[in-house]
């Protein structure tokens, strides 16, 4: 199970009540933290989010609706004593704006921290049950997308059946990994008839801020759940194009195209105070769709 | 008059709900923010104070807690479409951080933005109704006070009497500063004759972060309202001196000293819950003390 919780929804400058861009995504050990926008750290501690569970961070772009929170959250994790490492992943510029922050407060991470420039497409992050790539969109500036993607599980064993067929235990782990078992009168015994599959990895997907573009659906075909922007509503398709952004009705379109079970939308305009057009609109050509709030935590799996 | 308003009084990380500083100092026509932690915008927003009002901001020193929300602010009102000069004053190694967050999000602030480098003390504002003058006071890295003084006001002329006296319009302006008029047949008519003197200029100090410095009292003499930290109580007057902090009964000594009219305590350690007692230890030494509390305005006049 993967746990995706809304820390912020807004794009550029915060209104009606909205926060800047901020995502957290969950499994049982890790957090991994989707951008940062001003007040972030706030907003972990409103939704009893542990800062000492995040390992990963991934920055899209050096837009401030996007990063402005994260100088923020790092020091403050270091005046607390954090002793995990943390990883950063960000375009290549965020490195030397954060050591120069850090050296004109003549401040000292207090833990280990790894900066991982963003430079091509591809897997960025293996951690013990999760890869992270990433994958760069059309946007103003250099933007880049993540993909999570779950490691594939174990099968589980049942442990009658193997002991019925006097499978030793020191061949459980190649059981897990789907061997099948030759025992010594030379029979087979397969896989299937003494483990069973867990259930397949779950995916998720972040587009970023990007203009319209329906190559992306390669990129996160079938995922469990997507998050792509709806900056506008679809009144506003040319503003959206001039402005590298999009809109409710394209949002939809991306969903449709890449078959993924579930669409999230956010980053909206901070001209709108009412987000109910934007889920009625994206609904339109993609009914699966939920507004991205402040707060809400969708379960993936 | 002038109204000071507390837009976040915290330490280092943000706690209890308290926000970190940042302050708003107001007369009719200018308001002058003083620091700018993370979420000052927000705090801004909340208490209804107009970021086009801000022509002035100024930054103590580079500890994130007191600059964090600046780049934030400064790249929402470009976006809000402001006209006014904004003019920021900080240590130098404050603007190639500004310069840089706004180069790599290729932005470029649609509003005449006037950086001024903090070298050494004296005059660094002279506006149309103030006097700002910067202080370096003793912290762990390069840090500044500021003293904010109302221009001397110019006398009120009481019409009828200047009237009486067949004192001509064109002396007007050399009676509103004081001098005495002296009519055809040589009479002086003596300048509080025909004039009353406005209320004497207001002042506020604020002293930043610092250890505990006996000089101060010199600089801030006689102000209207004292701003002195207070990050620690008492007993952990070792450690305030340890982290170029200061206590409760060390900032009452220095208003005191000073003989300020009014002190106001603030930058209070994560570590603390409870505020009460940084109340109770200060006035022990200084009665008139306050809390500078989240939201509180201070008329001072």
């Amino acid at each position: 199970m993967l746990v995706l919780t809304i820390l912020g929804n807004n794009s550029a400058i915060p209104a009606f009540g909205r926060n800047p861009t901020s995502q957290v995504l969950q499994n049982q050990e890790e957090a991994f933290l989707i951008d940062c926008g001003e007040g972030t750290q706030w907003q972990l501690a409103r939704y009893k989010i542990k800062r000492s569970k995040i390992s990963h961070i991934f920055i899209s772009h050096l837009h401030g609706d996007h990063y402005f929170g994260l100088i923020g959250l790092i020091t403050s994790m270091s005046m607390l004593n954090r002793i995990q490492d943390l990883h950063l992943y960000g375009p290549p510029e965020l490195e030397p704006i954060i050591r120069m922050q850090l050296e004109v407060s003549a401040t000292t991470l207090c833990y280990p921290f790894h900066f991982h420039p963003l430079t091509k497409d591809g897997l960025i992050a293996d951690t013990k049950r999760m890869e992270v790539s990433c994958f760069k969109v059309k946007h103003r500036i250099d933007c880049w997308g993540f993909l999570f993607k779950e490691k594939k599980k174990p099968r589980s064993i049942d442990p009658e059946r193997a002991k019925a067929y006097e499978i030793p235990a020191s061949f459980y782990e190649q059981l897990q990994n789907g061997q099948d078992y030759i025992n010594k009168k030379g029979t087979i015994i397969p896989n299937d008839e003494v483990t069973i599959a867990n259930a397949p990895p779950l995916s998720y997907a972040y587009c970023a801020d990007t203009i319209y573009d329906p190559s992306l659906a390669e990129i996160v075909r079938g995922v469990d759940l997507l998050y792509h922007e709806t900056t506008y509503l679809k009144d506003l398709e040319q503003r959206a194009a001039d402005r590298y952004h999009c809109t409710t009705l394209q949002a939809g379109d991306i969903a449709l195209k890449a078959g993924v079970r579930k669409l999230i939308i956010g980053h909206f305009s901070s001209k709108y105070e009412q987000l109910d057009p934007f889920l009625e609109e994206t609904r339109s050509v993609f009914p699966h769709t939920e507004l991205a709030q402040e707060g809400v935590c969708f379960v993936i799996g």
